[in-house]
């Protein structure tokens, strides 16, 4: 029997240069990933714009992602999940710069 | 733009006759779920066994999963998270009775 298994909380680095992603799962239609974040966000003018679908969710700090077009952010704390379809453009506004914000993303066709 | 969001901590229920099963995500390759269980285990004898692979991961509680043939149970506490292949047969042996346990099950093929 192949299963893997890991803690999603354990190993967070206390100083990151970059966001952190780590590979959770790989399959051909799917791909779950652990990202840390440390007040990291996306350069200013700067899109994800991606082939995929992925559905998030903030599991430890907080965040803000804005889509484009949209005057507000959309704010992301423990617990909350959001929903981003493929080729919707969107960036990280904000992470919390207290503490690491740790997102599990799957990214889905 | 289509998105749909919430928090997975929110609306726990204090009572559950049964494990709640909350879809959140729901598309032709893949089944994102909310699982609740408040000392729920599967029955006695009684086995899952999938067709679609399955990532899960605890994030309250914790739980025993068996795998068919092997003498240990697999224990999850919170943040630990376990690939289970399609059609490798296990059952739910225990879940905490002191607080409720939420899973997060991605099922895919």
């Amino acid at each position: 029997m192949e299963t893997s298994s890991g803690n999603l909380f354990a190993d967070i680095p206390e100083r990151l240069a970059e966001e952190q992603i780590t590979p959770l799962l790989t399959a051909p239609n799917i791909r779950i990933e652990r990202i840390v974040s440390r007040g990291h966000a996306s350069p200013p003018g700067s899109w994800y714009d991606q082939p995929q679908a992925e559905w998030v969710i903030v599991l430890s700090g907080s965040a803000e992602i804005v889509f484009e077009g949209e005057a507000s952010p959309y704010r992301l704390a423990r617990g909350d999940h959001l929903h981003i379809p493929a080729r919707v453009r969107h960036r990280v506004a904000w992470t919390d710069q207290s503490e690491p914000t740790i997102w599990l993303a799957v990214h889905y066709r």
